[in-house]
């Protein structure tokens, strides 16, 4: 692959701060399963980041980042409510429910990939009977699938809900720090200052080979949650190559100047085809990925210049920016959509 | 830690031809989840290795690698017999039920870690009821945790024993690299031409920052093992990571280079303290363990003078070599346990 | 309760063949877990009844039926493909998800409770990607939950469908009862012949305490079936009271007799209600319930008037009837419907 | 069979005062699921018999008892202490590892069955690292497998211990009744008097078809365990079925009435066979079981003379006793014990 495609943010590589880290810990030998000195900073890094004494754990990917998190807030019985476009209910191949033995998705329609107040209310009280799993947490994704984030106080009435319904709230964090980026806004105040309980922070798309940080901020639980890990095949013998990078992305703001990097290239692509007939946002620009109406033909003809995307939920296309997306192919990019957009292009 | 303890082969690091095979890999962008370059590569280097059309998987630890791969073999009901040593008895915090809905492990007593057609046979014989998990596979590790090495021919008739009772013959192969280099043997020779249906292939211990190869020599077993790994959070996003440092071991030899160096520095420990009064193996050295029968007395003042180890089988002293173990620390090691076993010492 | 209410057909007591059989069954001593006489002669019964060599395993009630066929049929990261109103999805507390570790139920809509083979074949052909778990089996409610019914032929085209798409088609026959004698045909017509690879024969709607039959058309299916009920907690010690109701049942054609006497009794409510203003059918009666559309007011005064029932799908009123239904009971409630719809009863 | 056998309590049939009270349950409709006057009456009379307010549940049989107790008590990273004579370990399938999605069952030699606060204390301080699954709860069976009792100070010793050690205490008393006769004790001092947080009464063994009881001193253990057993197909629709059964046992002292007679049988048998050469108590009698050293000639002369027996632990035959177990026929095995022990009868 020559040239870069924007088809989805986890095809970019290792990023500077990260790899620069890695090398540091691969100097020499160190304790295995975590007992390591990085492994330590990282946790402490992320205690510091969001200014409070939570629990921190290193697992390998976000399927697993997600479905271990749910999986400790409910039993096999219970349920868990989400948005019907949430990665875990479309792309996770039925992990959450192999990981909690069972325990049914409540897939909500939505208009943006956010899940209201009053959604989860009304699954939440639709059914309490013994004949379907009561429902026993709420999982939102920040941001959406479609690139949408949460605004603090959105999160606050989230959780007043759950509260009140006694559902634990869970954050898919997968970019998380994209909407950090998008929201201006400290990580406490979209997290436990809003009233998450776990939050799923993801370090592949924000630029890491391989690493997510399940982060619990209602500690209690956590509790056994490293046994869960290593059953579960998710604790690495090697930890500091898991948790290093994070040393590097936390220690001099890298995860978030990525993280603005990739929106700034989102808003860069939408900015530039504003105005072009025929081609339509999908949904308002807010993280690092654009979702946009274009016609059948025009997917076609862009896919002949040469252009990856993803056909999305409603037919739209989608193109994802990452820590490292160049601004010239993305203009290079917004330029093709304008000609193949053209009515003479046909 | 300044200097190198030899308490784990797994507190090495990444080895030159693993990183400069992943520095690599961070060239620009690659598709995801295993569409890239490099795991083609790897999946082929493997195939040319084992001479044959394998199926290769590449997941994130042993943990996960072994557990996939027996719960392919067999449904909740059945069960796996091993030896009562094996890591996935002993190590794995129930990961082998946990990912087989409960298949139960049938642990052997061994003398040496090493199954025989007899004891699989009794075993495999005992019930034939419903009421006892029918058994359905037989793993065996190879090195064993004791750090000794099955020969073909033994894994042969292993092999004949299995497909008599109509078990799968499934081998753990965290240190298949120093058992191949234990035996100067052809991976074939020790694997499917012995009659082997899956080997999970250790790449942690052998100098990767993480990453196991799960490798079908019976091609059928593997159908949908993808989809498996999916949901079992062991499909990596950016794969490259992980499927490109096997590049680097294998294109090179680097795998059994790396290898025959820890053994021969478990072999240069086991000669340095022949003699030694009071001190004797706990079992024959063949490949990069070493264990030794040390009185109380002499492992405290051992640890005293810096030296970590764990007491392990029957209260022996473990010592490990890795990829970059330093044979002059390997020889103060030797000093100081003559040292502490002088009567004088006491 | 001293009168008898329709609100569910599993309120209804034991039925006189099956009494008799378990008080014969009671005589003296018998071996356990089904290797006593009883046992045999039902599956022989039911060999017979269905015209073929089928391999028949009795369990305790209809979830874990239902639910370990299914697991029969799949691995966790397969999935199954159902009618969004099928027991398994909106009644069963995540059973099939939990006895199978994860399978995902796919819910269609449907007009009527019965998928179509066109239905099938869009949800199945959606997706081929290892992130979305992959379709393994059709399962179809026989009568539906809303007391429609597959005729032979529609189910042969599914068969056709599935087996075309490599898909196992299971029949959740919680009624089948019901359906066979709603749609006068043999059992083998409505189930192998059409291609049903695996029925779920219900027992306790049907007349008996507990008790459902699976019954495997495609043998090779069975394999190592009665393992996976004993770890089910499936496997009754004394399995002659779960056989021995079936040997009465089918032996004089008694399962069919109830069953045709429940479906009359639910044609007789429906022709007693034509042509009352304000009160429509739901749906077609074809099994033994009857659907309503009953407004608010209208449901309430038959609640005053001392009648329990279930407000269903879309808010109709749900009536059941069973073997032992009282025609005059049927007529009562007639008579009060009626009454209660009458704008004078505002 | 048309002579009584002993290998086996669960070849008996419904004692009357079940079967008594299933007919009188079935007259007439009852609410489903448990919502009937009978389920009421029979948790009703389990706490008046406990003589505390404890939450009861009904199961079908013994494996899912004790498998969903045993769930409700570990997550599956978490290991279960029994005995390695335990049904749950020798007799289940892997049931227990089913239900809870892999806790592993860490089995302890004993002499007798019986676990000790020593042998608990020992195995669940043996390890304290994540990679081996955390002690979480000891089950011990009343009466064990070969026919031993716990007295109430032994159960009390443990039960200390397990607080101790932060681990739950679970009673599989599949014949519960048998250890209350043989102690002459109440159920409340040899339960939650003396600390057992749940307990699985068997009514199978005792004189019912089906049906165990699930009982929770730790009422707090049982939150939501209504939603567990729905979700493994434990919830019966008909329950009145499996639970007026109960009320007919408790209300008149059948329970204990029946496990008396047992009893006795096997005392009757024990007393019957002193002195007879060659022929020794493989267990001391204490419930309804005897265990007897037999020379496999004797057995195989036993055998030809129409008995039929299991061989039990360590070679011995069992012989168990049921509510209607024949003394006259007990009397006539004892003769055919002497007469084939009779050196002269080879």
């Amino acid at each position: 692959m020559p040239e870069q495609q924007f088809a989805s943010d986890n095809y970019a590589g290792i990023c500077p701060e990260a790899w620069a880290a890695m090398a540091a810990a691969n100097a020499g030998h160190a304790p295995a399963y975590g007992a390591d000195s990085w492994t330590q900073a990282a946790a402490d890094g992320f205690r510091r980041l969001f200014e409070t004494s939570c629990e921190v754990f290193f697992v390998f990917n976000g399927t697993a980042a997600n479905s271990l998190a749910l999986a400790s807030l409910c039993q096999s019985y219970h349920s868990v409510i989400c948005a019907d476009s949430a990665h875990i209910e479309t792309d996770e191949c039925g992990a959450p429910e192999f990981f909690s033995n069972g325990s049914k998705l409540l897939a909500l329609p939505t208009a943006d990939g956010k899940l209201t107040p009053e959604a989860v209310r009304a699954i939440a009280e639709r059914r309490s009977d013994i004949h379907f799993p009561k429902p026993k947490a709420v999982t939102i994704t920040q941001a959406t699938e479609t690139g949408r984030v949460y605004r603090p106080e959105e999160i606050g009435r989230l959780a007043e809900t759950c509260r009140a319904l006694g559902l634990h709230l869970h954050m898919d964090g997968a970019r998380f720090a994209n909407a950090c980026a998008a929201l201006d806004a400290s990580p406490a105040d979209v997290t436990w200052r809003a009233g998450v309980d776990v939050l799923c922070f993801g370090g592949t798309k924000n630029g890491m080979a391989i690493g997510e940080a399940v982060i619990f901020f209602d500690t209690a639980l956590a509790e056994d949650f490293g046994y869960r890990c290593k059953q579960a095949g998710q604790l690495a013998s090697k930890m500091r190559y898991l948790s290093a990078p994070w040393v590097g992305m936390l220690e001099d703001g890298a995860w978030l100047r990525h993280a603005r990097h990739a929106n700034a290239c989102a808003r860069r692509l939408a900015d530039a085809i504003v105005g072009v007939p025929g081609v339509s946002l999908a949904a308002p620009v807010e993280a690092n990925g654009v979702f946009l109406n274009l016609s059948a033909a025009v997917q076609e003809r862009l896919r002949m210049r040469g252009w990856h995307f993803y056909g999305f939920i409603g037919g739209a296309a989608r193109f994802m920016f990452a820590w490292d997306s160049d601004p010239a192919r993305v203009d290079a990019l917004a330029r093709d959509i304008r000609l193949c957009a053209l009515p003479a292009a046909a």
